[in-house]
């Protein structure tokens, strides 16, 4: 079977995109199509498999499969290449427009133009900051900021902030020196976020500018985590260290991200998206 | 810069391909280029690029970069994959024919027809069992077979084989329990092979059949090395576990290769290939 694709990536974050505008793929193959594009040697290589495909509610829809074949409702770096790819292919009229998620329908918009879209911004949402909601234990009545929190015998303040996922913050001097290999493994599963938690160690510049490093729960430390950098934005407004309305430089591994938490409460997301390939997969497993 | 390309692999030993009987890349993008593909999540992702061209000595020539950039010399896996192409696309006349790489000109005979080749064979020359030429050190006059050979305090008997690369042969019992995490990799920078070696350890289930593991020079455990199952199936024959003109089956972890060491003193080398992308690669380093 020949499945035309194309791969692209947000900082280093790569997804196998099928435009099912122009064709279906039966959903019981799915889960094993994700599992084996995403395979380096046998398959493409990437991440995971994002469908963009026709929706009711939104001018385009996507679904997002993770590389061990998981379904997931939403990724800062695969929407900000969903949208490069509905524009530049024609799918959507204009440069807003919104992209039905499994986590809601989100608005994005566009750099650039139909050829070469250069830059794309997204409505990440309101960060929730309820205690039970994020969710974490403890008090619901105090909000998680900058919160003493044992680990492991280190004493670190928390701030904990969802995005739709939970993360926790930590602000460091130095973040060469950030205690990511050596705590991440355990702050992730510490029992005190009920459903685990991304650990973010973040180190301010300025109040326009970040560090950034992440400990991913469920897949440790990545290039870039879109999420966790609208997070760390959030957790250094609510600590003071910068305002709503300031966008805010954040440089991951992978690349820079520009963040601004508005002063309606939403949080927007700036950033980049590239095409590495356009192809079709030779799939041989389900033939 | 778009760039056509085949992705294939042999037992999950991955290449990204290009035809260079159809345009042409300058030479001094090429270490680069193979960086750039190999890269899982900004580019393709491979263990390295081959080059598929024109040759004055044989029906077609290949070269292949190392997915740190470095040039080699000729890989069991890679070759298959070469033959299958060149087959399909038409590029040589017969099912059998010569390709010439940086370690000499080897031929190739395929299975199948050319909508798709289902099996290669590949002459895999005549192993060096010549201790200076392997290299290793030690009296020349005698051959490393069963040779004690004592690492870290282990106990172990050494054959040594090399099929252009050197071989470190270990045979035990069960395979599940060979110590290749454990001594690989203090073997493979042994100082008593003075450019490294391949290390291997063998499980004998009968003359035409054994278990293989892999400790790769350079590269650590890997799926399959072509070469390792022909200086392992020569090893087994040199222990009088299995004898000349006698195909055996080499169970490697990517899957199964067929070796036989023939009576003219040729190793033969028979497996499949497979086709996993077509497509074009979008290459914005060099632009």
């Amino acid at each position: 079977m020949r499945i035309p694709f194309t791969k692209m990536h947000g900082l280093g974050n790569s997804y196998i995109f099928l435009n099912l505008f122009d064709f279906n793929i039966e959903e019981e193959y799915l889960s094993q199509l994700a599992i084996d594009v995403a395979n380096k040697d046998t398959g493409i290589g990437s991440d995971g498999l994002i469908l963009i495909h026709p929706s009711n509610q939104a001018d385009a829809g996507m679904r997002i499969f993770n590389k061990d074949g998981s379904e997931g409702k939403n990724c800062g770096n695969g929407i900000r290449c969903v949208a490069k790819y509905v524009y530049e292919n024609n799918i959507v009229e204009h440069n807003t427009f919104s992209i039905e998620t499994k986590a809601g329908i989100v608005t994005a918009q566009v750099g650039g133009d139909r050829n070469q879209v250069d830059e794309v911004t997204v409505d990440m949402g309101k960060p929730i900051l309820n205690r039970h909601l994020i969710p974490m234990e403890g008090d619901d009545a105090v909000q998680v900021v900058s919160e003493p929190f044992l680990v492991s015998h280190h004493p670190l303040d928390l701030t904990a902030v969802s995005m739709g996922n939970p993360h926790a913050i930590f602000f460091v001097e130095d973040i060469e020196n950030a205690p990511l290999m050596e705590l991440g493994p355990s702050i992730t599963v510490d029992t005190r976020f009920p459903e685990g938690v991304n650990v973010e160690f973040v180190e301010i510049i300025s109040d326009k500018e970040i560090n950034f490093r992440v400990w991913e729960r469920g897949s440790g430390i990545t290039q870039a985590c879109g999420t966790g950098a609208c997070a760390a934005v959030v957790a250094s407004i609510l600590n003071g260290y910068s305002t709503e309305g300031q966008e805010v430089c954040v440089h991951l591994s992978g690349g820079d991200l520009f963040i601004k938490w508005a002063e309606d409460g939403r949080v927007w997301m700036r950033g980049n998206a590239e095409t590495t390939v356009v192809g079709e997969y030779i799939w041989s497993s389900n033939g």
